[in-house]
C-alpha cells in the first residue's frame, strides 16, 4: 500500500505544482473580498463564497446564522474511513493602519527585500491566505487522485478577531456531527522568516477588556469636556486612568496585581528541555523576530532559553490602546470628561479567566478606583495539546519529509479558541502547514508566493499521511 | 460737553437697538465662514473678509503675511485725539466634537433652556461672535453720530488657537504704528451664565507640549506595532508613557515636579480681599460653573474663597489628550510602537516658561525617561494688569452704568498673548464687553442673542466714555 500511496502523493504534488499559477490567482481573488470582523463589511458575502467553494469540491455546505457573524458548516464525504474537521476563520482585522504601501484589498504581489515575491494584503496570513490555499490543495488532490483519502468537515467562523463569541454555541449545537471527526486541522503558514516551521502545542487564553474613567462624584467633568484651563479647579479623568493603570505594573512591566499569578503553572521540565535543545541548536532564535519586527531589547534584557521560557510560561498584561481628550494634530486645550484603555491578558495553563478578571476588578477597588468601569469583551481559557497526538506527529513528519526541521513551541503565545476542541468537543487538534507570512494586525501584512505553493504541497501530504497513519490504527490514539 | 456727549451716546444706542435685527444676520453670516486655526480652512477668506469690513467702516486695511496665518492690520482715522488698538482673533478651533446638536457652521438660532434664543456655532463666543458684534457697534456709532470719538487701529490675528505664534514678530515689525494707541481693547462677552460681567486683570501663561514615547534601545517595537501577544517579550510604549506621566502628580493631581512651584507668587493680599468680598456677596459663585458644566466635585473638595484663590494663584498640569495603539471600536490586540500625550501648563505670575519647561524635562530624565520626547508647541508668559488703567476703569463704569455689577478676576485662568501688549508694545489693555456665551472648545458653543445687543451697546458706551476720560487727561495715565 505504501508504494501506491507514495505514487498518488507524487502525482498530487506534481499536479499542484503544474497548476499553481491558476491557484495563485484564485487565492488573490479571495483576498480581495473584504471580511472585516468588527464592521461586518463583506462578512456575509465571504460566508456565501465559502459555501460555494465547498460545493465546488463536491461537498454540502450551509451558512449557519448566529447572534453574530455566520459560521460556514460543510461536509465533504469521500467515502473514507476517517474524518478531519477543518477549522478556519474567514474574518480579518480592519486595514486602518495608515502606513500600507499598497491597497490592502488589492492583493498585489510585491517583491519584498528579504522574502521575495509576496502577496501583500489584509488577511494574507491571518488567515484567508492559508484558508484559500487549503481549498486549492484539496481541489488539486481530487483532480489528481480522484478523491481525498479522508472525509472533511468544515467549521469556518467569522468572529475569531472578536473572540469567537458564537463558536461555542455552534459547536454545542452540532456536537453529533462534529464528533465524527478524528482530529481537527487548522491550516496555517507555520514557517518563520528564516523558513523554520513551528508546531504549537496549545495556546494561551485571553481576557480582553476596556477600562473607562469618566467624571463623577470623585471629580472631573461628567458630561462633556470643558475648557482646559479649568483643570486648576477640576480633576482630569485621563490623569485618574493613568494613575490607576500605573498601579498595575512596575516600570519594567512586572505585574503587581494580588492573586494574578496564583494559578500559573510551571513549564513542564520536558518542555523546558525541548526549548533548551532547540535554542542550543539555533532553531529557536529570537534574532529572527528582532530583525523582522525591529526590536532592540527584550523585557528584563533576557535572551535565549530564559527568553523563550518566559514567552511560553508567563502571562502578560498588555495595553492595546489608550485614548482620551483631544488627539488631533496641533494644540487644543481641553479638560476631557472620559478616558479609555483597551487591555489584554494572555493566560497560561492553569490560569482561570474568571479569577483573573476578579483580581483586576479587586485591584482597582482596593486602590480607590471603584468608579473606573471594566468592560470585558473576550474571555476564554488556554488549551494544551500533547506532542503524541497523531495529527501533530503527522504534521512533524510532513515538515521533515519536505526537508524542513520543525521547532516545537510548547504554547502559542497568541490566542485561539482551541479550548472548544479540547474541552467542549473532545477531539484533538493540530495547527500547521508550510509557508510563511507575517505582519498580521499591522500594515503590509503579507505571505510569500513560494510559501503558498509549499503550503499546498504540505497540506496534500498531511492529508495523505494522516489517512495512512489512521488506517494503521493511529488516528485518535492520543485522545 | 457732558450733555452733548450723553445725547450722542443715547442716539447711538437707539440706533443700535433699532438696527439690531440686521446686525444679527450679519453676525451670523460671519460665523458661517469657517476659519479653522489648525487646518487653515477658510483662514485666508476670513482675513480678506475682515479687510473688507474695515474698509466698509471707512478705514484702510491690509492682510499682513506671516510664516503662519495672516494678520489683518487696519487703521480707522476719525481725526480724534486718542487711539484704541483693537486686538482680535479670527481663528477658531475645529468643530470635530461628535455631539453637536446643529451644524457648527450654520449659525442657527436655538432656544436654550437656561439662556433663551442663542446662536449655536463654532466661534460664537471664541471669538468671532464678539468680533463681528464689535464691527456692528462701530458701524452703528458712525451711522448715528457721524464718526467715532476715537481713532481705531486693528490687529486681528489668525493663530490664537495655535498659540499666537507669529503675533510677536508682527508687533515688533509694526511698533511705530501700534504705539500710537493709548490702549488696547479686546472685545469679548464678559458675562457668565448668571449675567454677571467679569473683568480679568491679566492672564495665565501657557506651555503646551506633547510627550511621545516610542520603542527604542529601552525596549518596545521601534517602527510599527506588532501582534499584541509579543508583549510577553517586548515592553509597551503606552505602559512606559503611563508610568512616566504617573510620576508627575499624586492621585489627587498634586504636582510632584522639582522646581515647578519655585517662582509661583502669592496672590497679593488686596486681591485676596477682593475675592473674599465678592464671594461673600455671592457675586463670585462656583455653583454657576458647576451647574453649567456638570461638575460634582472640585479638587481637594474646595469651595468658596479657597477655591477661587486656587484658580487665580495656582498653576496646572493638564492632560489635553492621550492616544496610542488601537482606539477603534471592539477588540484588536496590538503592541504599539508609540504613545502620545498632549499636555498644558498654565502659569501664574512669576513663573518662567523656560524654567518650567526645563523642570519637566529634568524630571523625565531624572526618573529614567530620557528617551521620552518633549515637543513644545506653544509657550508664552502670563501678564498682569492694574485695576487703575483707564481702559479698565472705563469698562467697569460701562458695566455699572448699564446696570451690571462687575466681578473682578485677578487673572484669566486661560491664556491669551497679553504679554505682547504689556512687555513688547508697552501699552495697557482691557478685555471686555457685556454679553454671554459659553462652551468654547466644546460642542454647541453658543452666545445669546440678547447678550449680543447688550454687547454692542456696551462697546459703544466704552468707546464714548473712554474718549471722554482721555480728553479729561486720563488716557494712558496708568502706564
Amino acid at each position: 500500500m505504501g508504494e501506491t500511496n507514495s505514487q498518488t502523493l507524487q502525482a498530487v504534488k506534481q499536479y499542484l505544482k503544474d497548476h499553481f499559477p491558476d491557484d495563485l490567482e484564485l487565492i488573490r481573488e479571495f483576498l480581495r473580498q473584504p471580511s472585516i470582523s468588527y464592521t461586518g463589511e463583506g462578512i456575509n458575502e465571504t460566508a456565501q463564497l465559502l459555501v460555494t467553494m465547498i460545493q465546488e469540491l463536491g461537498g454540502d455546505a450551509q451558512v449557519v446564522a448566529t447572534e453574530g457573524h455566520p459560521i460556514v458548516f460543510g461536509e465533504l464525504d469521500q467515502g473514507a474511513p476517517h474524518t478531519v474537521l477543518v477549522y478556519g476563520m474567514y474574518d480579518v482585522m480592519p486595514a486602518d493602519e495608515p502606513d500600507w504601501s499598497v491597497d490592502p484589498w488589492a492583493a498585489e504581489i510585491k517583491e519584498l527585500p528579504e522574502q521575495g515575491p509576496s502577496i501583500v494584503a489584509r488577511g494574507a496570513v491571518n488567515t484567508k491566505g492559508p484558508m484559500a490555499g487549503f481549498f486549492r490543495a484539496v481541489a488539486g488532490y481530487q483532480a489528481a487522485a480522484g478523491k481525498l483519502p479522508v472525509n472533511l468537515l468544515f467549521a469556518l467562523e467569522g468572529e475569531e478577531e472578536m473572540g469567537s463569541r458564537h463558536f461555542v454555541p455552534f459547536v454545542k449545537g452540532h456536537l453529533r456531527e462534529l464528533k465524527q471527526a478524528d482530529t481537527v486541522l487548522f491550516p496555517f503558514f507555520s514557517e518563520n522568516e528564516a523558513g523554520i516551521p513551528y508546531m504549537t502545542l496549545g495556546t494561551k487564553g485571553i481576557l480582553y477588556f476596556e477600562l473607562e474613567c469618566q467624571g463623577g462624584q470623585w471629580g472631573g467633568p461628567t458630561r462633556r469636556g470643558v475648557h482646559g484651563s479649568y483643570n486648576a479647579w477640576v480633576a482630569n479623568p485621563i490623569w485618574r486612568l493613568v494613575q490607576a493603570m500605573a498601579t498595575f505594573v512596575d516600570v519594567d512591566e512586572t505585574i503587581r496585581i494580588d492573586g494574578f499569578f496564583d494559578d500559573v503553572a510551571e513549564l513542564p521540565a520536558e518542555e523546558l528541555d525541548v526549548i533548551r535543545e532547540q535554542v542550543n541548536a539555533g532553531r529557536m532564535d529570537e534574532t529572527v523576530f528582532m530583525e523582522s519586527d525591529h526590536i532592540l531589547q527584550f523585557k528584563g534584557n533576557l535572551r535565549g532559553t530564559a527568553l523563550w521560557q518566559r514567552l511560553f510560561s508567563q502571562p502578560q498584561l498588555n495595553i492595546d490602546g489608550i485614548v482620551g481628550g483631544y488627539t488631533g494634530e496641533g494644540t487644543k486645550t481641553l479638560l476631557p470628561h472620559k478616558a479609555l484603555a483597551k487591555m489584554d491578558v494572555r493566560m497560561v495553563p492553569r490560569m482561570d479567566p474568571e479569577r483573573v478578571e476578579a483580581c483586576i476588578r479587586r485591584h482597582l477597588d482596593a486602590h480607590g478606583f471603584g468608579d473606573i468601569t471594566m468592560r470585558v469583551y473576550n474571555k476564554y481559557p488556554w488549551s494544551k495539546l500533547s506532542l503524541q497526538e497523531q495529527g501533530v506527529q503527522t504534521m512533524l513528519k510532513t515538515y521533515k519529509d519536505m526537508g524542513k526541521e520543525p521547532v516545537v513551541w510548547p504554547l502559542n503565545p497568541g490566542s485561539a479558541p482551541y479550548y472548544v476542541f479540547e474541552h467542549i468537543l473532545g477531539v484533538p487538534y493540530v495547527t500547521g502547514g508550510l509557508g510563511h507570512g507575517h505582519r498580521q494586525h499591522s500594515n503590509d501584512e503579507y505571505c510569500t508566493v513560494a510559501g503558498l505553493l509549499n503550503f499546498e504541497l504540505s497540506m496534500a501530504q498531511w492529508l495523505h499521511d494522516y489517512a495512512v497513519a489512521a488506517a494503521e490504527g493511529g488516528a485518535g490514539s492520543g485522545r
